[in-house]
This record gives C-alpha cells, sequence and structure tokens, in this order.
C-alpha cells in the first residue's frame, strides 16, 4: 500500500491525559485513537494487526475443534439471575441501561450465561457432547480505573471459547490441549519466552485455574516463576502448600510484573447445574454438562507486545502480527530513482509481500523517524545514496546494522528469512 | 464441512414470541439464536452470510477508495452536545449509562459525530482532502417495538461510510460514485432488480436524501415506483412538486411496500461547523468540510433475503451469499455408496467449492428437509437410486427441475453455472 493513500497520521505527542507507553505509542504511531480513557477506536494500521492476532488464535482454535460465532452485546437480565451474578455487588464492572419497552439491559462483560443458556437448545443427548464454541467479541467494562492504555479498556475485544464436555475425563483432555493451544499462540505473537503458564486462584470449582502471564514492567500482576522448572506461580496461591504441591522452593524462585494475556477456567459441573444445562446419558438419566471456558484478550496482547517491543524510537513489531513485512522508503527528487523505488513496490507486491511504500513528498529525517514509530519488520531504502552503496540500504526494524542488497536480489533475501548470504 | 461437525441444529418450531417470518426461518434453520426481541446471536452458519455480506460491500467500498478502521461502541457525552444530539427528546433511541468513574456514556446507535470529532486530528489542511472511512459496526438502538427479527434489531450490524470532501463539487461526485457502488452491493447480493434507489427527506440540508428500498411485504415502508424509468419516491415526499421535478406523473406510479437496505445522506457544512471541523484552503482560509453519510444495514440485508428468497419449506438463498453452494447428501447405509459420496466431497473441496456434507446417521426424508430449511443453492445426492439413474441426483434449490450427472462431470457441470449440457 501507499503510504500517501493510507488513512493514517504519524504524531509528535500521545494526548496530555493519556499515561499509558502502550497508548501513547500507538496514538503517535496512527495505530489507535482515543475516544475516552479506556476507550480506543482502531485505525487501519491497528485493525491489520488486530486481524493478524485474531488470525493466529482463530487458526489455533479450530485446530482444537472450536466453532467461530458471535454472540450479542446486550444481554437479558434472566440469564444472569440464576447464577446470581447480574447483582453490581456480586460483579462490579456491569454496565446496564434501560429499555424503552421496560426492563433492565446489560451489556456483555462476559458470556458464560448467555453461551451456556443458548446451548439448552443444542445439547439434549450424550451424543451432542462435547461441543467447543468461540468467539471474538466486544466486551465492555465498567472499570473505576482505566489508565493502562489498551492493556485494559473498558472496552475490548476477547476471543472466549467455551467448552462442554460429558465428564471430567473429556473435560481435562480439553483443558490441556488448550494449554497447548494457548502457548502456540504466545509464541506465534513472539512473546512466548516470557509468556508463563500460571498457577491461580481456582475460586469455588478446582483448586486452582490457569492463567498466561507476560512478563512486562506496565502489567498489574506479580507472580514468581522458575525459568528452569517452567513453573510461574500468582502471588494469590503463594503460599508453602502451592510451593509444596509443585516441588518448588522459595529460593528457586524469582518476583516478576506481569499481564494477564490470557486465562482458563475450569467450572466443574456447578454452572450448568445452576443453569440447568443437563444432557441425558447413555442410561437415559439428566446428567450436568461440565464447563470450561478459555479467555484471550485480544487488544490487551497488542497493548502487550507494544510496551515489550518499542524502543526510545517507537514500535518494533514481531513480524507474525507486523501490519507490513516491508516499509520501502524513497528519497529526493531524482525521477529515476522515484521509479526505481516503485517498480520494487510492485515486484514486492507481486511476490504477495506485504509493503507500505512511502511515496510522500517528505524530507529523509521524517521518513525515517516515522517509519521507526510505525516499526515494520524491514526498512528498506531506494536513494541516491543507497545505489552509490551497491543497491537497497536494508535495516531490521530490531537492529542497528544496515546492509546493501541489490534490487534483484530483495526478495530472495526476505525469502530466505532475512539473512544477507 | 461435514454436517456432523457443523455447530448448528434445525428446528421444527421457531420460538412461540417470534412473529417476523425472517427471524422465524433463520432460527429453525440454525442460522441464528434469539436472545430477546431485536437481540440475536449470529450461529456458525449465520456469520458465514454475513462474512459474504460484508466481504462484497467491504469489495465495493475499497473500489471507492474507502478506508476501513473500527471506532468503539461506547461514546462520551461531550461529542455529542455541540450538535445538540445527546438530548433524548431529540434521539429517543440512545442506550445510556453511568460510568462508576463519574458521568454519563452513550452506547453507538450511530458515528457521525464521534468520526467527525476524530477527523479533526486528521485534516487540517486542503491537502487533507478528500478522505472516506467506513467501518462494520455494531449500532444499539433502543426500540421501542422489535417485532421485524434480524430486519429492525435493537443490535445490528452496519456498513457505516462518511466522506470529507472539500467542497460541494467534490462531494457530490463521491456521493454519485457511492450510488453506483451500492447498486452493485444489491445487485450481488441478488436484489438488484427489486431495490430503488429513492427519494426521501433530505432534512435541513438537502431537498432529498437518498434510501436504497427493497420492495417486502415485510417492509416497514411504503413508496411509488417507475420500473420503467426507474423512479422512486418514499411516501414522505409523494407530492405534486416531487413529482414534477422528477418529471413523473401520478397514473406511472406504482405503489408497494419496501424495507430500507441502505441510504445515503448529505449534511453540507452544516455538522462540520457546528462540530468545528475545519481546513486551511490554499489561501490559508479556515473553511468548513462538506461532510456525506453512507449506511447499508449488514444484518438487515441478511433478514429482506430471508424474507423475499424462501419459500414454504424454508431458506433459498442466492448463491453469492450463501453458506455453502452445494449440500452433499447421501443415504442409506451402503458403504460403498457413503465412499462415493466422500470421494466427492473431497473433490468438490479440492476444486474450491463451498460443500456441506450431510454425513449424519439420519433418514433420507430429515436430510432432504434439512437442506430445503437451510436453503443452499445445489443439493447433491449420492444414493443407491441415484446410481441407477446414472450418477448423482442435482436440484437447484430455486428450481423443482431434479437432473442427474455422472460423478465425474459434476465439478465441470458447477463451473459452467449450473447448466446441464
Amino acid at each position: 500500500m501507499k503510504q500517501s493513500q493510507l488513512f493514517t497520521k504519524t504524531r509528535k505527542e500521545a494526548p496530555r491525559d493519556e499515561e499509558s507507553k502502550n497508548a501513547q505509542l500507538l496514538i503517535r504511531a496512527g495505530f489507535i485513537h482515543k475516544e475516552m480513557a479506556g476507550v480506543y477506536d482502531l485505525l487501519p494500521l491497528g485493525m491489520k494487526v488486530i486481524e493478524k492476532i485474531k488470525n493466529i488464535v482463530r487458526e489455533e482454535m479450530n485446530a482444537v475443534g472450536g466453532h467461530e460465532f458471535i454472540m450479542s452485546s446486550l444481554q437479558s437480565k434472566d440469564t444472569w439471575t440464576d447464577t446470581n451474578r447480574w447483582d453490581d455487588d456480586i460483579v462490579d464492572v456491569w454496565f446496564k441501561s434501560k429499555l424503552h419497552a421496560g426492563g433492565e439491559i446489560g451489556f456483555g462483560w462476559s458470556h458464560e450465561e448467555p453461551i451456556t443458556n443458548m446451548m439448552k437448545n443444542h445439547i439434549s443427548s450424550y451424543k451432542d457432547l462435547p461441543v467447543y464454541v468461540y468467539q471474538f467479541q466486544t466486551k465492555m467494562r465498567n472499570e473505576l480505573r482505566a489508565k493502562s492504555g489498551i492493556m485494559r479498556g473498558r472496552e475490548f475485544l476477547m476471543k472466549d471459547m467455551y467448552s462442554f464436555s460429558i465428564d471430567e475425563k473429556q473435560h481435562e483432555d480439553f483443558y490441556q490441549k488448550t494449554i497447548q493451544a494457548y502457548n502456540r499462540c504466545y509464541n506465534r505473537f513472539g512473546i512466548g519466552d516470557d509468556t508463563f503458564v500460571t498457577f491461580a486462584d481456582g475460586g469455588a470449582f478446582t483448586e486452582f485455574s490457569h492463567e498466561f502471564q507476560t512478563i512486562t514492567e506496565a502489567g498489574e500482576d506479580e507472580i514468581y516463576i522458575n525459568r528452569e522448572k517452567n513453573i510461574a506461580i500468582n502471588e494469590e496461591v503463594y503460599n508453602p502448600k502451592t510451593l509444596k504441591s509443585l516441588g518448588v522452593t522459595e529460593v528457586e524462585l524469582e518476583k516478576v510484573k506481569t499481564a494477564e494475556v490470557g486465562n482458563i477456567f475450569n467450572f466443574g459441573t456447578k454452572k450448568c447445574e445452576e443453569m440447568k444445562l443437563y444432557f441425558n446419558n447413555k442410561d437415559g438419566k439428566p446428567t450436568p454438562v461440565f464447563l470450561g471456558s478459555y479467555g484471550i484478550g485480544i487488544t490487551r496482547v497488542m497493548g502487550v507486545i507494544a510496551e515489550k517491543m518499542s524502543d526510545e524510537n517507537g514500535l518494533v513489531w514481531p513480524e507474525s502480527i507486523a501490519p507490513f513485512k516491508v516499509h520501502l522508503l524513497t528519497f529526493g527528487k531524482n525521477e529515476n530513482v522515484f521509479r526505481e523505488a516503485e517498480n520494487l513496490y510492485h515486484d514486492l507486491k507481486n511476490a504477495g509481500i506485504e509493503v507500505l511504500f512511502d511515496d510522500r513528498d517528505m524530507g529523509p529525517g521524517q521518513k525515517m523517524n516515522d517509519a521507526d514509530l510505525i516499526g515494520i519488520p524491514y526498512r528498506m531504502v531506494v536513494s541516491e545514496r543507497a545505489a552509490e552503496h551497491g543497491g537497497v540500504e536494508v535495516k531490521k526494524r530490531n537492529s542497528s546494522d544496515v546492509e546493501y542488497i541489490s534490487a534483484d536480489r530483495v526478495i530472495s533475501y526476505l525469502q530466505e528469512g532475512g539473512e544477507n548470504k
């Protein structure tokens, strides 16, 4: 895409009321726009990153047998009364409103109850189990504080999956399979090394739930990790009993600040009993369903990556979720140089490589600054000076090394993974 | 996809409180689930149809130069006070709530004001114009009545585009270009012949706005049309002056019931003046921007098509938006027959043809009924009886003719547009 045609603008300053590094960078680089604290619009560059994150998650959820659908935001009070979660004293993040036609209405902060309710139409026999469904859905939460940018929004995009299983074993198998699928997601996002499956409070149903926590100074959680043993424990269950059961001692653990980028939760049969979701087993006996829920904060992942993968000049996207792979820049008024850049642009596009071509009438300094701020993995400069050095100037965003590669070798260079041989 | 793997179920009856034909059919066929009046979830089949409608619209909006992004649902009161549209007496469909952090908040029923506000960051000079942006966004409207199924939801998906133009001529050119793009959309949906560009009330800005109205008995509007002259007039502006200006007489017009599937609106410079969106013209003089807005009700289009393209047995999807192109059925317990069906299923998939394979252990009657209800364009039956007739039994959903085609000719038959030569 030509940058002159891209609907985006970089900015020198973020809004004065924006405290978080992730939103400051993403606003300045033109990925998002701030509506109010905790509420952001996705501009075209931001949409591209979010779509890439979604597609990775979609592939992994489909691979474990998930079916994609989408629930409404508007929710009825009835759906939440059986489990006693309509009450603002129990759930303190509800946005509620009143229907002109009469009655109260809620805006989805979670979908466990509506989905369990809907499943009554789909599950009646053991033959209907197991079933796994997921959605990418905009959640709304009436957070008292919203100072972490897109890491904790009042409106945010979440992938939530739900498993409905016939018994504990079937549930447990899928639960473990999903842990692996989640690990693949975080690896593919480029934050796998710093993301830990973390033992956390299991609530009323089980001893532990599992969170996926990524190390970042901007995180709101504190966990204890041991990298060698690949063990991580949330502060809330950090006690001698937990340590003993995991076979680890205090001195082996390091305390780190983290952000929760995913969580998985075992409801056992409790919620289905409360909501009366039963199936007839092989003997025709009504039996409650085992429910699990599995979340990934899609916009939060983008925020965590903006926090972790950035430097003083701007964002540094991993290739898997970068809005483009190559940022092609050209400098000066020389028509031949511009034509050469345009040819390379078309060659890259024809090779199926996503490229942003900075064709704007603007000085080299401003173009280089914008490229650093936007953070596309490969910066390629076509200029008179680069030509003197024998081709195209190539610099990876995450390195300070500059290479010169002849234009006809650029595509094979990229296809070989950016190694100049 | 194998039907045994599809998360959907057909139902004999729609919920008793569902009055509309479109939602009754879509619920029974397993495309949507009803949360409450005017609020529906999209199940996998429904999502597939919506994604196809979106992709057609996306292609046409990109073709006229639109940039896709996505705004938030949560909106601040401030954004709507300058134009006096926060007031419930002026806009009677607001859902509002209160922030725990203090202050009122609204849920997006429209985005003209937030987008115009956001544009202040992007438009400062004549060089920034024109710019065209669009989104697919979930709107929430506190409708007093919601009895038309997904044709008038309290929560629904809309494509809304906005044009920001330098002057009246630039605005008018794009407005006309968009009318053509809209016509292409409705043609591609398969409802072009019954959809009319309709003169409607222009409000405070212009004499007329333009609606796109599709003939259906389920519609809430009444318009006057002349098919030969391709003229359509909304009841609200049906008067001697309008007739005279359009060069048409009363006797030439036919009154029909319609549903509004799109509308385009010229705000002139009024809204940008109210909201202080100015650009500096070539002489450096602050000048207000011309604003146009252009909507297509995505879920409504699906509802209108369900109303119009259906019969007593179920839905009859046009190929362009059908969830699958082919519904492949197989009957009986004969293993060779099943294997033959499975082979055809793989051949179709490998040829890039979207196919739903009913591999369920179920009688022919039930499979045929489900196929009619779901409404996929081509039904193909592999069975002993079909084999006796020389191949695969092929029936188009919109025809009662049955043909037999040898299995090795099925793909070329489909590629040639379903004509048996």
